[in-house]
């Protein structure tokens, strides 16, 4: 591995060792709601969020002062490398607020055109879920591995995620449901955790809709180093998020977007 | 605590220690699905739910042979000493498949009539809960506490759980989307994680159908003596399965039974 890939390796483990600080104090903690952002919804900013995001940003400060950053709290700063660290502190905060070890922390870098590097974590249950540079990896409860997809070739043999079975829009959630029905399994509710049990070979589409960048870079990342690929509903790079397909391999890729495009935006 | 009551609580912790090692070396395993228990359905019945099924009957046989036993995978063994241990060494066997740490073991103990005592393990994330005999309490990554449900007494503020949106009839998926229509959060897909996460604190309703005893029976150890109260959806005991109600409280628990009552079978 590169200099350079190691230092950008060895500071993206950085800002997740910070986050995860930042965070776990305030999971499970009945006072977590600071305020809402959509007046009337529920989508809660933690204390947790904000810290974890402030964390990674000294981080960067401090290592990377040359590189930009977008994040979901704090916005944009601008950098001169070229390389933008874009970040999600607490993605699936309806995950966190009620509890589940669903929702993650990512961690993605673009260079303006495509990700090099990708990171999940999950600080509960003491998962990270990394990519790039040639290679996919996880460290959990059983010790560190390689990550690989799986190769899963039929609609009928797979297993396929979404967070909530409302997907987005009625189209959005006709889409889903119109490749759900073909598969052989139908899963909700696991946030980012989801894109991880991809790159870990343990599901083999997720579909959503609304996503922001932030939402979705760090997931692009890793399953993408780990064999999977990543797009919009037509094809398409889905690096400003909107409709997401993730998959385990081109075949089932392929076979999931064939039904999806006449939903696409 | 009395003699007996820790003989029962140890024995407990010693059947749950036994199901982590003989589920965990099968977990994220690619050749898990055994066989299917219903023809053309997708009820995988893994390795690993035999082997800790097995593994947990070997220490009651030891340390508890005047009870009886109650298992999901091997059946009823008869006992003179009044009391029942039921057994569920995976509950969530989709959730097991996909990879998610969702899944439990499920422990309960009943005197025929009522729940003494109940355990609700996950072995990945290293999470144990656990009530009865007056006290509720749970390790796992941030240490041990006690468990204590919450005081939440509006469905406008209730989070609440189910593991389908099909719930189980269509009516009953009806009866489901009652009640979750005036809740401020719903969430889906945590299998019996969920029970736990009302125990904890975290979440304030779950409510399923067609449930056997023997994934009920732990949970309802665990939420009961964590301050809540799980009973069919006419409100009587649930010990032997079927439509479901677990409350984080008894306010929450009677203002979404009113709306349950009309589907109740």
């Amino acid at each position: 591995m590169q200099a350079d890939h190691k230092e950008i390796l060895d500071t993206a483990h950085e800002m997740a060792d910070a986050a995860r600080q930042a965070i776990l104090p305030h999971f499970r903690r009945a006072d977590l709601v600071e305020d809402n952002k959509l007046a009337g919804g529920y989508d809660p900013v933690t204390l947790a969020d904000r810290a974890a995001e402030q964390a990674m940003r000294e981080v960067l400060a401090r290592r990377r002062p040359q590189d930009a950053i977008l994040g979901e709290e704090y916005g944009q700063v601008a950098g001169e490398s070229g390389l933008t660290w874009v970040l999600d502190p607490i993605d699936g905060t309806r995950g966190f607020v009620s509890g589940t070890p669903t929702w993650g922390v990512l961690i993605g870098l673009n260079d303006g055109e495509k990700i090099l590097m990708g990171m999940v974590d999950q600080p509960y249950t003491g998962e990270r879920f990394w990519g790039g540079f040639g290679a996919a990896r996880m460290t959990g409860p059983l010790g560190e591995r390689e990550l690989a997809t799986r190769a899963t070739a039929a609609l009928e043999e797979a297993v396929i995620f979404t967070t909530f079975p409302e997907v987005g829009t009625p189209r959005e959630a006709e889409a889903f449901r119109t490749v759900a029905s073909r598969c052989k399994l139908t899963r909700y509710g696991m946030d980012c955790y989801a894109y991880a049990l991809i790159a870990a070979g343990q599901v083999d589409l997720v579909i959503e809709a609304g996503l922001h960048p932030y939402d979705i870079q760090g997931p692009i990342g890793v399953i993408e180093a780990a064999g999977g690929l990543v797009t919009d509903w037509r094809g398409n790079p889905v690096l400003g998020g909107g409709q997401v397909i993730a998959a385990a391999n081109p075949r089932i890729h392929r076979l999931a977007l064939d039904m999806l495009g006449e939903y696409a935006e």
